[in-house]
């Protein structure tokens, strides 16, 4: 039985969508007085362009995109992504031929870079928490010579207020595949039955997804354990299902660019009480979760909320070190709701709950849903987990 | 119509391949004075230690693996990968709670590499072409200082010749996956129909992989374009196919942990001679690459011979800057067949041929092959591609 599919929102954005957040981070750069931006990731990229590619998974090449104290972004890119960029809103589109490590931008970037600032300035780039150099630190160092006078300072709090509250259009496509992926884990256990392996499994729910209607299933990870798992970040092993396994699947998932990011968990026949009472604890923590997420509250607050019902339902810890996080065009984002994130909750916000417990030795049970932070009470994008977990093969 | 299931190789790698990786490169690290390599990009971790996960895929929290100058290498983790890195054959395992800006892992990984180095040296880095500084720079130069008197030096040439010469356990996998995928690409024609939009080729494709056995198709792109194709990066549209379209799939899929990278062009009904011309010019060019495929030859090599005859076959230039590039545990990796590269063919070095022309305004053909450098002729890792373009939906 295949999930029913629902309609799917425009792909793409308006102009009107990368002018607001072009105007806005301008806004940002002229309260920190920064001159320009420079960009190197794939969200950073997209976010400013619009430009939609899996060839990132090529590190052969850097790309830029610059964002100028006044109009639109410029993009400083290798020649082979020309034409995907063009069909962008961005028009002053720089290439040059590459693989070149002799040269590879740096000259083509930096005489850019001069031009939008006049050759002088502070170059804001992202450098805090959750960022990467997405260029070699070699041409990194060659280019902060190459722009001297102009320095850098770190863009990340600009990168991160903005990115954190999502635009209508932006939720509508998380709520797209969380709506898919709803329907794929609760078909699921029809498709699965007792003695299928784990990597069978995996391979049946990622087929599911994208006949759903996901794009990609970029992230499933998980696993069965009897009575409980025991990690969930592996990918899958030939092991195969036995009666009174507990069976996670944690996804990430891809409509358009824009990841949902739940699990759900599932009892292969009968398992253990205290595997069932684990998963009644962490469903009981995503309730206290739901009420604590409300503008003005913060990822504390969320995490504090949670943590007292797994405290009281026994929880030994928890190695994730969170309990969920920001969701968007990529699968985790800021903020994360740790006991000392002051992040306040803003109406817009796409969060992940997920509490996580480890309820006897090596054993966890994690549970998640997505959330948009809304005035009053936040809209679940993902369906209500069943406050127990499904069955397969009874 | 499935395609046959080649059978699979064993997953992972015995001890013994962990061992040799890290023996050779210290043995590298001894000729340049280098007292510790610091890893932290998915295939530098993964290539030491055997750590496979997707969860690399959220950006939160740096991983770190130290290469002392003898002994096995140590890793320097978040908790939530302990289980995980747990099944490798790594012995030291070193976690912090994470995510946490404060200290992320920083005091750890400083404390870790003055045990390692005697708290003096030189610690290599990989800071060449093709890398990226998978951590904040932020934290990198709070870490460089901390370390000091220790200095950082480029370890990227290490890095570079260990991972370009493949065990042959690693050529069984990238081996694996591109039987599969001949056998996808193979049955394709007869899974496809005039009229199905791009997004459902791609699907058919992508759930045809699975169920061939792959663990993944992480990578797709290609597009359909009458009498040819303009861009060969893009996702695929809602356009649909019609008499006289040209169609590209680019697959890098994944098994084990190991890609293959290699495209099919089809033909849609009946298309233009230009067209047909294009791919028979690209096709020989592949032939000519075969032909300069030897050990001794250079890159640089390569890229002549197929670029003369794409050359005496009216090519009109190419926006990919290189004509194949080695492959294994990233979709793309050093060397770059390019005019430039000196690199020279040795056995072992699983490279792709990957000629593309523009052969009229605005459309390219391009086609690659996967293949095993050896002792006198290569090894084709993907079956040959028809000399004529399959045709769907005659």
């Amino acid at each position: 039985m295949a999930p029913i599919q629902p309609p799917a929102p425009q792909r793409g954005f308006p102009e009107s969508e990368f002018e607001a957040r072009t105007l806005r981070a301008q806004a940002l750069m002229a309260e920190r007085g920064l001159d320009a931006l420079l960009l190197l990731t794939e969200p950073e990229v997209r976010y400013f362009t619009g430009f939609l590619t899996p060839f990132w998974q090529s590190p052969t090449r850097p790309w830029f995109v610059c964002v100028p104290k006044g109009g639109k972004p410029v993009a400083v890119i290798p020649a082979i992504g020309g034409a995907c960029m063009g069909r962008t809103w961005i028009d002053d589109i720089r290439t040059w031929s590459s693989p070149c490590p002799e040269d590879e931008g740096l000259s083509l970037l930096c005489e850019t870079l001069r031009e939008l600032t006049g050759g002088k300035g502070v170059i804001g780039l992202p450098m805090g928490p959750e960022t990467a150099l997405r260029m070699s630190l070699n041409d990194f160092n060659r280019l902060a010579a190459m722009l001297a006078p102009l320095t850098f300072q770190d863009a990340s709090p600009i990168i991160e207020s903005l990115r954190m509250v999502k635009s209508e259009a932006e939720i509508d496509k998380i709520r797209h595949i969380c709506a898919i992926m709803s329907g794929v884990f609760e078909t699921l256990p029809l498709q699965l039955s007792m003695g299928m392996s784990e990597s069978d499994i995996f391979r049946t729910f990622k087929t599911g997804a994208l006949n759903a209607g996901a794009d990609d299933v970029a992230y499933v990870v998980g696993g069965l354990g009897e009575g409980g798992y025991g990690d969930i970040i592996s990918p899958p092993s030939e092991r195969q299902s036995r009666p009174g396994d507990v069976l996670i699947l944690d996804t990430g998932a891809v409509f358009d660019g824009y990841f949902c990011d739940f699990d759900r968990n599932y009892v292969f026949g009968e398992t253990t009480d205290a595997a069932k009472r684990a998963h009644e604890t962490v469903w009981q923590a995503t309730e206290a979760g739901l009420k604590a997420a409300r503008p003005g509250n913060t990822c504390a607050d969320l995490f504090n909320a949670m943590q007292r019902v797994m405290d009281a339902g026994g929880a030994m810890g928890n190695d994730v070190g969170r309990l969920g996080h920001g969701l968007g065009m990529q699968l985790t984002e800021w903020p994360s709701n740790t006991p000392t994130n002051r992040t306040v909750l803003q109406p817009g916000m796409v969060i992940t709950l997920e509490p996580g417990m480890t309820f006897a030795e090596g054993k966890v049970m994690v549970h998640e849903e997505n959330i948009v932070i809304r005035d009053g009470a936040p809209e679940l994008l993902s369906r209500r987990a069943p406050a127990e977990m499904p069955v397969i093969g009874r």
